[in-house]
């Protein structure tokens, strides 16, 4: 079902009449393709979710071409990212490549399609530099932390559903709420893995988001917990090469306070909703992506 | 007249909501406002005109943060560039959400401006990259600059004038030729006045674009003059630090073989079919702004 859309996605950059950046295309890491699994699943397989999620996918990879470059990042997926093969100027100009032909494309389907999804890449924008800012010190306001993983993933997931039910004529509501739910435990789910899987596993080194100044769920919810002496311990660790010892440290105190629970049982609460609305939708595909998601282990 | 477009661009930002977003924005250069002036001389001062003002040069804006930063430009307009302020990091994310708050407004006007300006933007994009790869080594093919600065730097203003006489239903052919002649010219005796105006006045130093690696008009008119032994010089001295010296003689040459002459003339000559087109259609406005470009002395 996914192959129509990969094939819609090289005709658009074969379109761009550039012959490096068919290659570089090429080179990207094609993902799970989430994004473009939703709106295929929600609307069907007609050219214009065809389109739509060729065009979100688009979108999704120059935001990931972007970051890498934010985040220093020379791995994506096992594989050595676009800036760690040809730099970063390459990920930028082809980001922009990307992102540019893809808005381009939206100006072919319904505007009020364009106009959720044009919406999901401000926030994106914005989120994306949310990311870095609370990254400078220790972030410990939840709030904060929901927003940024909100406009930095959650938005684009988000649009990509309500997207495809505007294609189609269900309800929008539904479907914008399952795919923000969708997104955020998503991510919740990503950074807790980013504690409790190993290196092997994750491709980078444990708790790499902790080490890059991100304090995500767990994190926070351990800072709350903890009393004054540890709660310094734990920021003298902040932001830095963390030992193994330090890092043995934080991974039992997790489990004293229970933290990664409490993370993970966030995630679900936002999937079980996800699983109900789309349950009354009648929608048991995406009621089984949403449930798989969390079983995940951790 | 461009009040309104100033007050406009400040709405866009503040509706980000991301205090960071307008303190940034007051950071940059404000430039001349080429392109919006064209739109609301063409266009009038309408509100459809001023919006599609504000968002060109939101994208322009965006366009000039990651060229800094593809360029390892620190200097802009004589005042330190956002990526010497902040860091290349903080240019790439507020280009991205420049590009996007952009291209979401883009959905409230004219979906054949739209178009226009989102054709545009795809050619900005390969542009820079185009013109990066000709950088690789000495460019002696004159086709490929042309091409290369027509999307880097024509494109947008070609597509300002165009989508103007779409929202005003004049004859869109007529200006968009005018915007390419004048994107074309502009672009073509900035890359002479790198070579004939003092550092001074550039701020920068004088020849820089050869030192960077890009081959303008000038240096290719030069190397196709020049015999062997002196085209081995010229070619030993490309892309890099050029001494006085050098740069002496590189000047000399080209006096002798009047090659900034015959660039700008080129120049002249697109600028000459930009005002007969403007002169048939009454625009004496369009006519004068014309004009000017070629005044600039070289």
């Amino acid at each position: 079902m996914l192959e129509a859309v990969e094939r819609k996605i090289e005709q658009y950059i074969a379109e761009l009449d550039e012959r490096d950046a068919i290659e570089l295309y090429r080179r990207l890491p094609a993902g799970k393709r989430l994004r473009a699994k939703l709106i295929l699943i929600i609307a069907g397989n007609t050219l214009a979710a065809v389109k739509t999620a060729a065009i979100v996918e688009m979108i999704h990879a120059a935001s990931l071409l972007h970051d890498d470059v934010i985040d220093d990042a020379y791995v994506r997926r096992g594989r050595p990212s676009i800036n760690a093969l040809y730099g970063n100027k390459t990920s930028i100009m082809f980001g922009d490549v990307l992102y540019s032909k893809a808005f381009h494309e939206l100006n072919d389907i319904d505007r009020e399609v364009s106009k959720v999804i044009s919406a999901a890449v401000v926030k994106l924008s914005l989120g994306e530099r949310k990311d870095v800012l609370l990254s400078k010190s220790f972030n410990d306001d939840v709030e904060a932390y929901r927003e940024m993983i909100y406009q930095k993933t959650a938005s684009l997931m988000e649009a990509a559903a309500e997207s495809a039910a505007l294609l189609c004529g269900k309800r929008r509501e539904a479907y914008r709420i399952y795919g923000r739910n969708l997104g955020m435990a998503f991510q919740m789910i990503d950074d807790i893995l980013d504690i409790t899987q190993s290196s092997d596993v994750l491709g980078k080194p444990a708790m790499h988001d902790f080490e890059e100044g991100k304090s995500t769920l767990p994190y926070i919810y351990l800072h709350d917990a903890m009393d004054a002496r540890e709660r310094e311990r734990l920021l003298s660790l902040h932001g830095r090469r963390i030992a193994a010892e330090d890092a043995a440290w934080i991974r039992e105190r997790m489990d004293d306070y229970g933290v990664l629970k409490r993370a993970y049982e966030e995630a679900a609460g936002l999937v079980h909703e996800a699983v109900a609305l789309m349950k009354a939708e009648g929608e048991s595909r995406l009621e089984e992506i949403a449930s798989k998601m969390i079983e995940r282990s951790y």
